[in-house]
């Protein structure tokens, strides 16, 4: 496929991880003791490309896109919830809505490719690629151009935003499937321990859900690329979402990643441009199957694992409050010698 | 030795239990995504007594005391410390202090016995047993009046504070030391299992430590009850953690519990009243070897895995917007029925 990628910088700058590390260990207390919160401050300190990082104007971003795949029962829920949760997300009543308010992140929802007219309305953005992706299981579920335009859709949604960090959040009835077919496909992993219950499947269902994804990999079993799989397995809101994630980077925001649905859209993105990760920071470990997985492959360490497994970015937003304390610490504590405590004895 | 306990009610309440379980099952969500915070959302509605709980004016309480056991050796840091800590979280520097900031957690620091004449200001209580515990090396750590006047000084500190919730914060150098003796004591484990490096001490002064800990642990052979195994061990800020925990037990109040020291008082107040533990919130999984016993020991399951290792409540601070989280969840999320959202297919 077509796609011309911007370069993505390597962020590694030794001189300012040392000056950060520095700040850190001559805060008022042990040596390391606040654990990964202090690994957090070190990674957002590069990012920000300064000693003292603070957050602006986040923004929580969540695409929206239904799946031809879904009609052939890989999701307990049917299509038509996919439009209604936007709904409720614009409506304020969703988890995420919830969540947003509570620490007062933007909220956007991005119509990608949804099986549905939205009214227009403040917090929508109409994105839309066409009415669902084409069934992968009888052919790709995006054209290229589809793909290829998605993924501008994504870069020029991020551009216009402001701010520098983005929550990645998601909505998609069948959307753990295109996210299990891309992990299985890119990582050469098998498609059974990739595949979960998603919203909520029974044992036999699932089951079925891995025979159905089996044959739709056999299917594609051409598309090894990262744009050619995405473009084989859907959906128009991940595709959207790599577009987000690849401009992000590009302009060095953070980039808070959620849940399983989320981190394939991170995975083609680092397969695309590897120094997108430098800019991650994982808000969770779901607890569908698939996505421990999923982090190993990108070397994640998420902050939080409370076995949430809902999407639409909650669990980011839930997450959110540790980076903001993380650039806290190293803005605001003080150190042994400004608050005049004793260094350790030994 | 003589303490009258209050009564812990039971708060097992199926009613309630199920209304709540009800209300979290019919929001807009797959039963369950949620995870654990659904199950911290059932916990705080019946602690609270209601199907719609709201967390009010939280209190953040920093209880400090100087341990004579520290004058062997077993801290990386001299007993000044304590004091020194002391000053910055009143002036604002301490982690704590920033995260107390952060959270809206209104902070009070209790002078429980440290080796040091602080001048009176705001934010600070002076409840002062004596300038720091005996060397529980050479004898009890405090005589039996002591323990029993810190107990009641912890009771009376709760009391007069507002809200609904508290969370547990200590300062002590040589704390992690009477941690681990209570432990190793109240559980009948082996010393070195429930011994860690505390502020950093390497390994030769951990095995030193341990050696010193099997000691003392040995002298107080006889100190098996509850109170005895406090009164021997210490220390001042410990024994008024555990009049806390039971005052706030009583009040029916959220008690937030940070890290190994904090998780002692509540292994002491749950020996006495098993009862309380239906009103505790464990905040996170310590760096400091010991912890995950003593939450094992107490049927507990943190909400964060950060490898913290710092106490004054840091922990307990970095947890508590999921408490806020999992109160908004059960107050704001629409419910399948007022969002117009189709349930599920199966």
């Amino acid at each position: 496929m077509m796609f011309e990628l911007q370069t993505i910088e390597d962020l590694h700058d030794a001189a300012l991880a040392q000056r950060l590390q520095h700040r850190l260990d001559h805060k008022t207390k042990p040596l390391g003791a606040l654990g990964r919160l202090e690994a957090l401050a070190l990674r957002l300190g590069l990012i920000l490309g300064t000693e003292a990082p603070a957050l602006r104007q986040p923004q929580m971003l969540v695409c929206a896109g239904d799946h031809g795949l879904a009609a052939r029962g890989v999701s307990a829920y049917p299509s038509d919830v996919t439009w209604q949760m936007v709904e409720n997300f614009l409506a304020g009543g969703a988890a995420v809505s919830v969540l947003a308010r509570q620490h007062g992140l933007a909220l956007t929802v991005v119509d990608c490719g949804v099986r549905h007219d939205f009214a227009p309305r403040e917090g929508l953005l109409i994105r839309k690629i066409a009415a669902g992706t084409a069934d992968a299981g009888s052919g790709p579920a995006m054209t290229d151009e589809q793909c290829r335009q998605a993924l501008a859709n994504g870069q020029a949604v991020l551009k216009a935003l402001p701010g520098n960090a983005v929550l990645l959040g998601e909505m998609g009835i069948g959307n753990t499937s295109a996210a299990s077919l891309l992990l299985a496909r890119l990582a050469g992993l098998d498609i059974a321990g990739c595949t979960g219950t998603g919203t909520g499947l029974d044992e036999a269902a699932l089951q079925r859900k891995v025979a159905v994804l089996g044959e739709v990999l056999a299917l594609h079993g051409a598309a090894t690329e990262p744009l050619a799989a995405l473009a084989a397995f859907g959906g128009f809101e991940i595709a959207t979402l790599v577009g987000v994630v690849l401009q992000a980077a590009q302009e060095r925001r953070v980039i808070v990643v959620d849940g399983f649905i989320a981190s394939a859209a991170v995975l083609v993105a680092q397969r695309l441009q590897p120094h997108v990760l430098q800019r991650c920071v994982f808000a969770h470990c779901s607890g569908e199957r698939g996505h421990a997985l999923m982090l190993a492959q990108l070397g994640a360490e998420p902050l939080l694992d409370l076995g949430l497994r809902l999407g639409e970015g909650s669990g980011a937003a839930l997450a959110w409050p540790l980076l903001d304390s993380a650039c806290r610490i190293l803005q605001e504590m003080a150190s042994f010698e400004s608050a005049g405590v004793s260094q350790r004895a030994g």
